[in-house]
């Protein structure tokens, strides 16, 4: 069962690695006449503009890359390759997105821009007319007086020059087509790099009710921005979201088929707490071994950990460890693992238990209840082989689970 | 939705009452010449007995029933009925389980005892060589040295006449028959009852293995009882459960095809967090309401609530309102039903919630996070008309929840 965890792990993070996504979609594009501009942001941009370049070729007139420090492998011709900081935006990344927007200046509707989107394109591509120091005073204020994410996010759109569907209408009246490879579950596209080529379903009526709830206060000139409405209608845009934790989901289901079972994906948008889905995970496995068939059933999203103690884990690890005790003694096994091949801080991408797990921590005198209090999956898991080192994947698309039933 | 909802609860838990459950068993069942002697104990003791005093009619030479105080609800013809103390035993429980080993003493291989087993047996039907007060200390004793569940029944079983196999033995030769309508997940029938009819798994090592662990203070009178084996082997009997959290599930399971749903049972024995059970069928919900199908998952089992308040509330409406948010927008619904028709200490049996559920929610300015925190869920769903109310419906086999999801 171990290996076949692992055949269904390296094949279905495979195809959802950045570059397999890219090419899967451009392998049936259809360049223009005039070529294309190809703009690739966010950690996997410069893996999306190398499959681009190595598909699309001289097709290619012109393209940039801004991805976070050391994330550029090599040079790629007719490309120019930045490198900027991730999370806290900076000046490199600044200065980088000038220049994507001196690219994509005075187009005409013959040109087409191939934009690839990819998970911290937020923090990479930014531009205001404010200063780097006033944005970050801004983020300050927000982050001191509570506000949520989609707050921050409403402000923080009104102030830049390429968020929240900025960047198309800066490209119009030519064609940008997006290309998503998306770290959020549900793949809301207005909040994946805060949507550049997106329209913005808020408005500036929120955000001045946000400056009102917070009592923020704010220069005039971050006050007139905050008045200007972001586009909410983009005819010169279209977007394809090629890699995403559902086709992760596809993917192990497919695999999973080749090797003969019966699949079902419970969700692809998992959210519960890590113990408590491998829980139930293991009361699917129990539930379904009467059964007497082979059984898959598939869990994608990202769960969260609740931290009770001090020790070494991820969500992932949590998740397969819980369901030991609850698969004790069936001819079934539950992994996850994080697509990025990280989970928690730790150097394995997460964990495998099966129905021989529970006896073996019984006689190491590990208590898995104990160590879900203490966190710390990592060190159980690791005494009985049930770890999943895959090192970094390249990519993001959250993580998947998976329970395999056998005949009994 | 709502009308859907209330036509599978009323009849899957229909279909598992007492008297349904023991009529499915008993239409097919022959007795023999000389005819049978019922004993049915438990919380479900009389409906039991009523039902077999109706089909069986004058086959039945003689009956006793033990059950909770006011629970016999009319005399049966033939039958003698007691009411006891539950869960603490006491006296009138004694002393309707000595009628019980009379009634039951010298049969012969051509007898045979119908036994009617439900829930809360344990306290209902006991009887032993020691004084109440006796048990009652030991019970104590074990309570305060932080003994577990099993650990208990161990001790238990030995200082009891009937439990542990005792009372199948007590009637040997004869055949006893059992029908067990069970409220413990997965059926473990040395458990339920502390199984009277049923081999004992543990042994006399076991429990002086206890009584050392715990420095436990016994008299000699009780240490030459632990000493006493329990049957490890009985061949005069044989048993059926006839009502579970199993056939609650695939009743529902069947009342949701009447209604067009394609269906899957997710587990039946489902063991986590309400709320986190909530939110994951929520995921389901979304996940699969994009297929454009009519869907219907169901979880049985039993859920556990985490007391973070003092709100009023139930595991089954923790469950439903913790859904909410999660299928806001859905053309789908979630509802969770205990089957004995309480749902904590109030009530209502469970609660209801659909797509439109959490819209309103925030109209009337009720933050599920925080009703969930508090434990509130009754008031909250009460405002939103997502209670389920059924009373008392005379059998306990745990929970159902169900997720409907409509053509979109």
């Amino acid at each position: 069962m171990r290996q076949m965890a692992e055949k269904i792990i390296k094949n279905s993070i495979a195809a959802v690695l950045p570059d397999e996504a890219v090419a899967r979609y451009l392998n049936d594009f259809k360049c223009r006449d005039g070529g294309v501009i190809v703009v690739s942001i966010g950690k996997a941009g410069w893996q999306m503009a190398k499959a681009a370049s190595e598909i699309l070729g001289d097709k290619i007139t012109k393209g940039i890359v801004i991805t976070k420090y050391e994330h550029i492998m090599q040079p790629l011709n007719n490309f120019e390759c930045y490198e900027a900081s991730h999370p806290v935006p900076d000046k490199a990344g600044f200065d980088a997105s000038s220049r994507v927007l001196e690219l994509t200046q005075n187009l005409t509707e013959n040109d087409l821009v191939l934009f690839l989107v990819s998970g911290g394109g937020s923090a990479l591509f930014e531009n205001s007319t404010l200063s780097v120091e006033t944005l970050q005073d801004v983020t300050k204020q927000l982050l001191a007086c509570g506000a949520d994410i989609v707050e921050m996010n409403t402000i923080r759109k009104r102030l830049s020059q390429v968020k929240g569907g900025k960047f198309a209408k800066h490209c119009y009246p030519a064609k940008i087509q997006s290309i998503v490879l998306s770290d959020i579950i549900g793949n809301p596209l207005d909040m994946i790099a805060s949507g550049p080529a997106y329209p913005d379903c808020s408005t500036s009526q929120d955000a001045l009710d946000i400056v009102d709830k917070y009592h923020l206060n704010f220069s005039d000139e971050i006050m007139a921005l905050l008045n200007e409405e972001t586009p909410k209608e983009l005819d010169n845009i279209s977007t394809v979201i090629t890699g995403s934790v559902e086709q992760l989901c596809e993917f192990a289901k497919s695999e999973c088929e080749k090797l003969g079972f019966e699949t079902m994906i419970v969700t692809d948008c998992l959210s519960i707490q890590a113990r408590e889905a491998g829980m139930l995970l293991g009361n699917m496995a129990r539930t379904h071994s009467r059964a007497g068939k082979k059984l898959a059933f598939i869990a994608g999203g990202e769960t969260v950990v609740k931290l009770t103690g001090e020790g070494k884990g991820g969500r992932n690890q949590e998740l397969a460890l819980a369901a030991a005790p609850v698969i004790d003694g069936l001819n079934a096994c539950v992994f996850s693992v994080g697509s990025d091949g990280t989970d928690g801080p730790t150097d394995a991408a997460g964990g495998f238990v099966d129905g021989t797990s529970n006896s073996k921590f019984i006689e190491l005198g590990i208590d898995v209840a104990v160590v879900l209090q203490k966190n710390d999956a990592y060190n159980a898991l690791q005494a009985v082989d049930g770890l999943i080192i895959t090192g970094p994947t390249g990519t993001n698309v959250n993580d998947v689970a998976v329970v395999l039933i056998e005949n009994c």
